[in-house]
């Protein structure tokens, strides 16, 4: 159809923030609207400019022949310190505190809009690492696993605590929890994963690393690499971590369940967004 | 900070998008762009006309002063049936053919952008119904859920078939598969759902519909009301069907194992979105 320049503004923005991360032709805009490659140039300049000041991210335009226009999703570093900020704060009401000091997150994992946010940090922290495949373990880690898959625009794989028939063969491994020291078991669909890939892995909490550290002898298994480890909370005062590289946006730093107190620290998040 | 109408369309576009199901006062964008009111209604007739043109969804004016913009998340008819032919095409691949007749649909749950565009078409045919919160039951639904979530601004709750810590006190019932005549158990964090609340289920398949049909069961238990149902696939030929209200994407009409032949028709999503 044919759109007037504040029509294709409108299109477009959507067009972009629906394709993350693909390399869009700028063909394809100026056949899908019927303009000029040099007004399509031009509406671009706009968004870009405007994206990259509301932070929503950057377009790179890539130059020649087979070129064109990438949305790469991104976040000012001053969003990003609110959000966590606020994430803190949620999660350090008393009333969250559960019988052995565990936390009770279900309300803040059960919220897109958090979600979305926490999946667009981790997207622009790990945006120019090669990364095929965001991988977590059922249940908690899945909706943060699909928002920074979503804004990364690469599929999902869930690894679980026993297979499913839906699942077809598997491969699956023993591993020992690092905190509770109980050997465990995860399985992995043989077809959901390419020899090869690199697997961003994603999971909500991570105490002495044990499941994560599974995951990655899970990816042995399959001849995959670990692209990175994000993390939304960790915990402090493990004695020995086993897994080193990773990124985490809040540090559960104590628990006192007789005085009803959660301690919170932001993770290292910002060491690894502030690097150039 | 200021912005020509060329920037605030962009970002206005943007910001809408990122809050569906949200009423937005015309002083906030006002504020925003330090505009008139009369330049900000302008820029809505434009993202309006555009969003409606293509299929976006709509945005709704709410007069008065505690009025504003609202979008509605929506699918021109035509995209939807593309999205279920596309759907049907690749499940009906004979290599999902598991032992027993089941499908393997890993890959297509895993993929993000079918699963916002599922969430999407439920969300658009479920967009008048007044809805709180939506549910599913672990594991495979959850990304479904969520992406419908995301359209319509709610939280999503998860049931799960065991109870686990990190979820305090829990609700949980038996109830009885449709299919493999077992009972089962489900189970819901206490804390998660208020009374009172409109649920919205969300499911990637659907048997006899006993998985559903518990979830109503729970639902009764914490004196919620079933908003609707929606599921990715429903079988035919089921003897009895629990679930007598529910929107279905895609029917899984037949399978022949040993001639490895998949069959599926459209589901009954139509008959839903065609009703004025």
């Amino acid at each position: 159809m044919k759109l007037r320049r504040s029509g294709r503004l409108v299109d477009m923005t959507n067009y972009m923030l629906n394709h993350p991360h693909s390399l869009v032709p700028l063909t394809y805009f100026s056949e899908r609207y019927q303009s000029a490659k040099s007004s399509i140039s031009e509406d671009l300049t706009i968004i870009k400019q405007t994206f990259e000041q509301q932070g929503v991210g950057s377009l790179q335009t890539v130059p020649g022949a087979a070129g064109g226009v990438k949305f790469v999703p991104g976040m000012h570093i001053e969003e990003a310190g609110a959000i966590i900020d606020s994430i803190k704060k949620r999660m350090a009401a008393p009333d969250r505190l559960l019988p052995g000091g565990y936390l009770y997150l279900t309300d803040i994992l059960g919220d897109p809009s958090i979600v979305n946010k926490v999946g667009r940090m981790f997207a622009s922290v790990f945006a120019e690492r090669k990364i095929d495949v965001v991988m977590t373990v059922a249940t908690k880690g899945i909706p943060l696993a699909y928002a920074v898959a979503n804004d990364l625009n690469v599929p999902v794989i869930i690894v679980r605590k026993d297979s499913k028939v839906t699942e077809g063969s598997t491969v699956s491994i023993n591993y020992v929890s690092g905190s509770s020291k109980r050997i465990q078991t995860m399985v992995l669909a043989k077809r959901s994963l390419k020899e090869g890939s690199n697997v961003l892995i994603i999971d909500d909490f991570m105490k002495a690393g044990g499941t994560i550290n599974g995951m990655v002898s899970l990816l042995e298994e399959f001849q995959a690499k670990v692209a990175g480890i994000g993390v939304l909370v960790e915990t402090k005062g493990v004695e020995e971590r086993l897994v080193d590289e990773y990124i985490s946006l809040v540090k559960l730093t104590g628990v006192d369940v007789k005085g009803k107190q959660i301690e919170l620290q932001e993770g290292n998040f910002f060491d690894a967004a502030k690097r150039p």
